[in-house]
């Protein structure tokens, strides 16, 4: 339940406000190059921290290699890295235990799991396991960077495989500093929009039903705290489209479309045009605003606030997240299409 | 990669032209009543026939218990159902051979699988391949209806679980007739949208990341063709909100929330409100609208027109495939909760 | 938990006396030339009809494609075939429902699965299902015969992957003609050893721990009825050893071993060497000695005799068997090293 | 390749002479209590310190919990275990480097990985990686004594699920110290047998084909370094009996059988008598005994003798090894068929 993929296949573990966090990538090629700072650029990226409407809470954020890493390199052992978690205030979290915060998985979590849960700042539901996935993407994209040219008979692709995910839309606005501002006047949180694209991807990847390019990626992609919906190409704008406008022209024999209305996959297998899709992240649950919920103890429902230190708009923190699960379910397909070698 | 669940598990088998297409679904509990007429709705409403856009094409589709079935009940080994293909004309696709169909899977599958793909109607990636979907969708409805009240401590969960999947849009109108009346007049093909409400489910299904409700059930949605998205509660519009708007406030002991902006998922668990979400459907590929796509033969752009049946509007039919694949991600979720037994 | 392997992955479904059995085998590479004739033989050696102490009961066995195969070859879709069952008596089983045959699984099944079970010739349990693990088995063998030499560095591995399953004792006689007189002489059924060689494996199949070749091949074999022990290389022999003595010294730069003790396999790994195992098969269950078991109706021990037409020593038709689940496992590993092409 | 299970699932990773070796236990159920003097006792057996022909390398092996693990209990999220590896000493096997030590995975593990691999003290391949599933079994056999009496029918079955395997032969000797002293005089591992019994295990675990009670056992107990061969019941001795003989009478209405050649699977599943099988442990490959191999830089065989602190014979620490596995696959199977809860 906490394990995905394949061949390249997370195992995910660890809680908010326990001694660290984790991540066990097995299926890891044997003789990838690694170290320290290749973690650093989207471990930043996540924090956020110089962007308005982040946390103020500041993560070492170190990945700690402890297996399968020897002289540099992977060894094709289990490749596990673990991050500290420093800097919990579980104090802030200890107040507000008798009431289950609205949109947050305190509730679910309690009937679940009963008295047993470690409710500290979300347990294991917390968005602080995404710097294991982050971690894990960066692994992804190298070995996608990696892929050797020779194995690909389009010229158009060598380059290696780019994945880019921004923002598109903050609080209804393209704009997305007026997006920010408008929910920092409100005291508020806001949503927002994300959009990844990927480049020079192979032909080929995924297979009909349950292996699908679609499924694969959304199953990924909804494991991202806060994500509630993912659009391919064109997405919901399909639904008032005519078919003669939907349709992507094939326009060479690569398959180049002239049109990106399918974002890439159709059949559920990629067509070796740009991979495009959207996911919506909802507002940071975690308002400033005063909200009501039911109170366990008193049996009735109450006003309360939040505490603690949270983002006003958890979308800025996405990207990177995005990319990096998308990095991982890709990964796994180029090994099981053969694109990359188990030993490199 | 045809297979799909972890203790309720079917594995999907079939072309659209060949002489059959099936499904075996193992972990289905022994002793549930089965017999062909359970079967009749769902697959009629699959071929809504009887509405304007939908193929003339007929299958008799006859649910053929071959394993697993014993004096009217399941065995609790596994559940085999096939289907005959009947009325297929393959000379229809014969003809484009040469052409691959835009917004279809021709190009991509040519490319993957060489020579060897039966290109006939899709070959595997055919929409013929839902019927038997929907005919597992009915195993697992029955399991979830079979639900005994006894293991639900919540007294409004009695009554079994109850999934309805509606046409909320169609080419952009909510009156739907005329959404379809303006494809029929375009003589083109056109998307819609469907949405899919469950009731009195149980809480706590599902778990945090790679096993989250909406990771499992978007992993089944996009092995339906012709989806192109998926949002759950708000979905896209959580974007434009601000979190003090989408919390949804918990109300009582229960669980009740007052708004269902979360669609009854928090944390990736069921938080026992409605499950809602919806999909968009992508226009028939298939359209009467002369297209351009690259001739394999001439080497170029040629324009040329799809011949065969096909539904102006594949959306009318997705409806109980979309009931049929969530509830077999719910039956797996509630055996692995052990809501359900497996000898019932 | 009746599907197998990673990427190779085969559905087994059916019963002894339901109309038919079949197996859907996914990840099969597309373009693989397969037609009856190739089948022939090894469902010919399993049914063991022109030798001693075999069942009497005639199946036709001939493999009907019904999904993936278009113009003599596999499609790269799931690729299903069936048989039917033919000649059945299920009136020889009705008369002993009463009594649950000791070393069959009727006694457990009823408690497992109740009464909704299909006892009939022993139903999902039935030795019948292993028709479909030889067809399978014949597909997965072509594929380790098509092994491109060019991927293999070593010359001596070329000419493809063999592998040879033979019986080696019956009733503790390696002359096994005497073993079957002595269990005929005895009107008794009894039990035997078989022994599979593969010669020319790559080195590198498998992996520590839970994907050792050992594990995956013993997983498999223990799904053949009646197999209750295997060993590798000395196996059991190996108790009795010094270090020094079961220590197989490499003697060239190839790996070759001066012994093989080790029966190919080290750290879970093949080691180039030829993979050698052994199984030992129980006497058939179903004795024409009179036995005792309770009896349900009369809740008290009884004497009788199990009727139906049976092997006198199963472990006959255990080789081709045995061949096809190691071809199976064997077949995974290869596509997973990407020693076989995902489209040949 | 390095996780196993359907719903408690552990994922292994570590090498010898990394800083650390660990296991993610995945379905876990909540509320378990556990404490580092559980896992005492099994850690203990397992350095077999005090015994005759065992290691003289001394572990501190103290369990560190990270995650899942919240005031004393198991909280459902997965559990993280970790060990420290102190007292290595990496120099031993440096002089080594270029001759692959017979018996061990190093030609092998060098071919796979190439030149990457962490060749020390045989990496991801080291029997210290047995420490993780000592204590995954410790926290699987908690779970299995703490199956509730009331989900069981038959009387007999309460007190909780015992596991005990006991080594029955060292070297062909049954007085086992005469075993080891006889490998003592001779300067000489030895190989060694080991017996492992189940009692008052439900019936009904289990399922015919690819996941009966022999399969998974089987698939777990290879992952153990060193196991050749395993043997359900009479075993290999089966080859020899007739089935009159081999079959054991059933002769209560529980179930009860008057013999137990079985070894309490029957058809894959358990049949509520004693599961029984026995293992047999090849003789420590890093034998005292001067020995010969390639040589890879010289190109040439060579005699040499193998550094580092060694156990004469292994088989004197598998026995908690194998009791742990097996734990770990009987706690599976109870979840999967809903005898032990998920929230305890």
């Amino acid at each position: 339940m906490n394990s995905f993929g394949r061949i390249f296949r997370v195992t995910l573990f660890g809680e908010s406000h326990g001694p660290m966090v984790g991540i066990s990538i097995d299926g890891c090629p044997a003789g990838l190059e690694l170290n320290e700072e290749d973690f650093i650029t989207d471990l930043e990226r996540r924090k956020g921290g110089v962007q308005k409407g982040t946390t103020p809470r500041k993560e070492d954020d170190k990945p700690i290699f402890i297996t399968g890493y020897f002289n540099g390199k992977t060894t094709g052992a289990p490749l596990t890295i673990l991050f500290e978690n420093k800097n919990t205030r579980s104090g802030d979290y200890e107040k507000i235990k008798s009431i289950p915060r609205p949109g947050h998985a305190d509730f679910v979590a309690h009937k679940k799991f009963g008295e047993n849960e470690d409710y500290r700042g979300g347990g294991h539901f917390s968005g602080r396991l995404t710097v294991c996935l982050v971690a894990a993407g960066v692994v992804a994209k190298k070995m996608l960077n990696l892929v050797p040219s020779a194995s690909l008979k389009d010229t158009e692709l060598q380059g290696g495989v780019s994945i880019e995910a921004r923002i598109t839309e903050i609080g209804g606005e393209t704009d997305i500093e007026s997006g920010l501002q408008k929910a920092i006047d409100a005291k508020d949180s806001v949503g927002g929009i994300v959009e990844c694209t990927v480049k020079r991807l192979p032909m080929g990847l995924g297979e009909p039903f349950f292996d699908s390019v679609e499924s694969a990626i959304s199953h990924a992609v909804f494991s991202i705290p806060a994500i509630k919906g993912i659009e391919f190409g064109a997405g919901f704008s399909a639904a008032k489209m005519f078919g003669s406008n939907h349709n992507d022209s094939i326009i060479d024999a690569s398959g180049k479309t002239n049109t990106n209305h399918a974002g890439g996959v159709v059949g559920g297998i990629t067509n070796g045009n740009d991979l495009v899709f959207r996911v919506v992240v909802k507002p940071t649950s975690s308002t400033p605003k005063e909200q009501e919920s039911w109170n366990w103890e008193t049996q009735q429902v109450e006003r309360f606030s939040v505490k603690g230190r949270h983002d006003l708009c958890i979308a800025l923190r996405v990207p990177p997240v995005l990319e990096a699960v998308t990095a991982i379910v890709l990964a796994d397909f180029m090994l099981l299409e053969q694109k990359i070698k188990r030993v490199i």
